[in-house]
């Protein structure tokens, strides 16, 4: 089962830590492991979804979720005013390295175009 | 009225023409205009939602179909296996130019970190 493996299903579970800077019954918030910028937190959902890929019209509240969960999380350090990005990559082209949905949230900084 | 000058409104209303590659009762996506990679689509709600900093827990279902659609826009141009982007900028260090909440899909090539 992915969630016996995935490295996300366990920071949820508790079983690795990481620095949450917020959680509800649906979502968790972390920072980053290799910051990106002054703030560069992860959101993830609860429940173990892959990709982007394997989301359906059943995940769409969830995956709105996550990313007012990290309108949130940019708000609380302080980056309502100035602007922060959210990115979710899916697939290998894209850099995609745990494969358990995450929206990075970077803010902080000037982030420059094209995003990667 | 935000609906009366806004691009993208417009752009949902028909009295601006773009290459729409899906629509629905709910979304529409079409061809950025200045793209960043092969496929570099923008998603966007019909209904005027300015940015995630204006966003609140009733439009979590909106935006999540936002990213089903996009990978939906994705998978119809090949990039399922190989993988793709999705950004959502918010606010000026984000570079958001256009006050109506878009997600920016784009894949075709490897996107390098961080992701601007």
């Amino acid at each position: 089962m992915a969630e016996q493996t995935c490295l996300f299903c366990k920071i949820v579970a508790g079983a690795i830590p990481a620095a949450k800077l917020f959680e509800d019954d649906r979502a968790v918030a972390f920072g980053d492991i290799n910051p990106q910028a002054p703030t560069h937190a992860l959101v993830i959902p609860r429940a173990h979804v892959a990709s982007l890929n394997e989301a359906s019209a059943e995940d769409e509240a969830l995956l709105g979720h996550l990313l007012v969960v990290a309108a949130r999380v940019a708000r609380e350090a302080g980056h309502s005013e100035g602007g922060f990005r959210t990115v979710i990559n899916t697939g290998a082209d894209a850099g995609q390295s745990v494969f358990h949905v995450h929206v990075h949230v970077l803010g902080g900084r000037r982030l420059t175009w094209p995003p990667g």
